[in-house]
């Protein structure tokens, strides 16, 4: 799909979008609204960036219909500008692909399954009984634990590490320093001293998942771990044994949740947020910036944790108040009483 | 270790605990109480499962005695269940063992000592005089630094870095993407530039430590950064240079310790958490999860900061008044001298 | 610059600063104040460690003029120890030197471009269209993506990995387990599925930058992601997509930038912050440890969020009544009317 340059039309009906302006006109690359010129392609979603959209220097624009009258140039119209514009990135990415095979410095077990099209990359490791779909491709220097089975058509980037026994669906795409199956963090203790608990169960990883650079995934305890069908994990995200990752559920940087918290479906979790173990979370919750959840939630809505900033030297006072705010509220509570009192009082 | 099937009688001798039912029944898997079928070893540990031990289909349960009666399935009776099962789960760990000897794409300096059973993965690199016990596996892609030393029966899994220096005692195991030994984050400031401070410590870890997947500890810039005997750390913990951490200290993920803070022994920290620089932590010390310790703790107990989780937009308000809770303080104050200025008035 | 031991006359020579004390001595290593002996070289700077001088075993210490008359030893004198000591701690460093030229094992494509100097480690790759300046030390496993150029003087560290077209300036360092280059989190979503936007811009990193391990650096959606020159970033840092880090600015470990924000010049921020997308962080901000950021701060100074430490105890009654700080503070108004209200009434 990726060519030098595209006709407007033939990129209109690419796109199933209607095209007001010049046919023949031709684009070659993707540029913002405020840096694009001659051969570029472009869009307006976020109204904050309209004003920006009479200079544009681009050679087409995919907007909505409400803005094609105030577009200086061609016009691609749709209800839904930056979902067009996402599938229109991707005719102007021109990642380098790695050469079909198996490069000649992989090791690749005897006994291992390679689908067609697969492009196995330099120093890269696949242990016995490894299984992978059509069209996989796995980056240089992937190590892929044994018995490991990948679906079609999914990426690995270079430096992604799989344990045994890890099951993903198709489309996925693991960025480097992944760690899948990693064993969870379980230990009895024995007075004082810690005792490993082996860590029997996989990872099951459904379709269209992908997960952002160092993202940690442990294996399961003694049932599997589970990412639901596409879900979407940023960078730096833990997610410890048996945690359940509902269908849909969007996941910033950073985040951590703790072993066998189950959440739901379409969820959208904002970055650095702390959620403890052996909770659920509903469908549809959204959860800001570095909330700390540390109770199931049942209803779907929006939660939040944590203090608004502020100058250290004011912060400083009122975090020093913080510890004693419920001594404050007794003392409230008094002043009450003792208003009331009074006013009931015949003075 | 590793059988098909135990057979009940001997599991129970090899783990030291009384068989109640069956001696000739053979448990081959474990499972979840709830999902247990035939020839499956399961454990009742939390209180909160007591309810599924009825309809257990498990061939065998490890139990405490007060639930001995109540066991429709063999049981396996201890006052510990949870240890016990901890013990019992390895004869269950079937991940696959890597072969024996130097794996031919590796890459093993001349002068690299290895113990005997030692196994060494694929594309893995060990520099020149590294020194390993016996029985240590390095995984695929592990790269370890000149001078370091490992003890016996350690396991690196893939794509471990120890820079050089390293010195590791017995039975620890590191998860992939661990990296030990880089410079710790040491630099002085000359009118705005930074001047790097080379990090000339190394990094010491005792007997039977495991470090999580993605966990980096840096390297001292003078001594040592020390980690001591059973310390457990989870998945993402940051421990910056010339930290040291008390023996039998538990960590669990994502959380990070700045520069030459000291931790007791025999501590347990919750996830996330982040401990600032220079500081002593005493023995036995719990810090919940997300806390922030901005001081020294010097007596043994829980400790905790941060704010409850509320709806987003009742926590906004509470949170703007956050900002306003020192003046709350004063204005409580200021009421309280009316209302007893006025009580004490002869009104 | 490494020798097994420097004169304290030429040493003081180098450093450009004043030798109270015996010419011929000589140091060999470095240690603490208090933990030096014969053949040491220390330094003085943080004034909470003076007691410590009277006592010292060193050899020679770096030292304030202010301090010279009472150190026992021999005193390199400089109005700024630290920063000399930083200078000084390099000629000490024995860390191992990779051997020149491509290691055997690397596989380097074709077209790949290499200084002179360079030092290329086992099992790493180098893709298409590589170039490198002068003296660039590349550890072990490491993967540099197609078409990236790396400046003179550079050093990655055992298994980094670089994507396709990251640009890095001279005299940077990257620790291992460093991503630079994946995919930033961008997806469009329809109905519930979210669409990838393909991430078609960069990274370009300045001069004489520092990058912790497993720290990661996201490639721009469309526009490059931005490091200035002499930024220094610790450990298990996330850097989204777009962000722009002014010169000289430091950040410590853990802590995550979210998407297209700007950070100034010359900041500090500490561990564990976390900043929201799309703002602007203006020049010379210091944001203390675990501060979450959300809105753009436009004034040089020093800020903060989160709570202040208690015994667990305490803090659960204290983080309960936060939830009713808006009411609280409604009601002592009310309070205050009361009381005001009254006063003023005839009674």
């Amino acid at each position: 799909m990726v060519k030098t340059a595209w006709n407007l039309t033939e990129l209109a009906q690419y796109l199933g979008v209607e095209l007001l302006g010049n046919a023949c006109h031709e684009v070659s690359r993707v540029a913002t609204l405020g840096q694009a010129g001659p051969g570029d392609l472009t869009f307006l979603s976020n109204p904050l960036y309209k004003t920006q959209l009479q200079s544009t220097g681009a050679t087409a624009v995919i907007l909505h219909p409400a803005m094609a009258d105030e577009c200086p140039v061609s016009a691609l119209v749709t209800e839904s500008p930056y979902l067009v514009y996402a599938t229109a990135s991707h005719l102007f990415d021109r990642r380098p692909q790695p050469s079909a095979g198996v490069h000649p410095t992989a090791w690749v077990a005897d006994d291992v399954e390679l689908g067609e099209g697969c492009r196995i990359g330099a120093h890269s490791v696949l242990e016995s009984g490894c299984r992978l779909g059509a069209n996989v491709e796995v980056g240089s220097g992937c190590v892929i634990g044994a018995q490991s089975k990948i679906g079609n058509d999914c990426v690995l980037h270079a430096n992604v590490t799989f344990y045994h026994n890890v099951r993903v669906g198709d489309r996925c795409r693991f960025h480097s320093g992944v760690v899948v199956g990693a064993d969870g963090f379980g230990f009895a203790n024995e007075q004082g001293r810690w005792v490993k608990i082996a860590q029997l169960g996989g990872v099951a990883i459904g379709n269209d998942v992908e997960v952002g650079a160092n993202t940690t995934i442990d294996r399961g305890a003694i049932q599997d771990t589970l990412i639901g069908n596409g879900v979407i994990l940023d960078n730096q995200i833990q997610i410890a044994h048996n945690v359940e990752i509902g269908e849909g559920t969007a996941i910033a940087g950073c985040t951590g949740i703790a072993g066998s918290t189950r959440i739901g479906k379409y969820c959208t979790i904002a970055g650095a947020v702390g959620i403890a173990g052996h909770l659920e979370i509903a469908d549809r919750v959204h959860l800001t910036m570095r909330s700390a959840i540390t109770k199931s939630i049942t209803e779907p809505g929006s939660y939040s944790s944590g203090t608004a900033m502020s100058k250290t030297g004011v912060w400083r006072k009122n975090a020093a108040r913080f510890r004693q705010l419920d001594e404050m509220a007794r003392r409230i509570q008094k002043l009450e009483k003792q208003i009331q009192g009074r006013d009931q009082s015949p003075d």
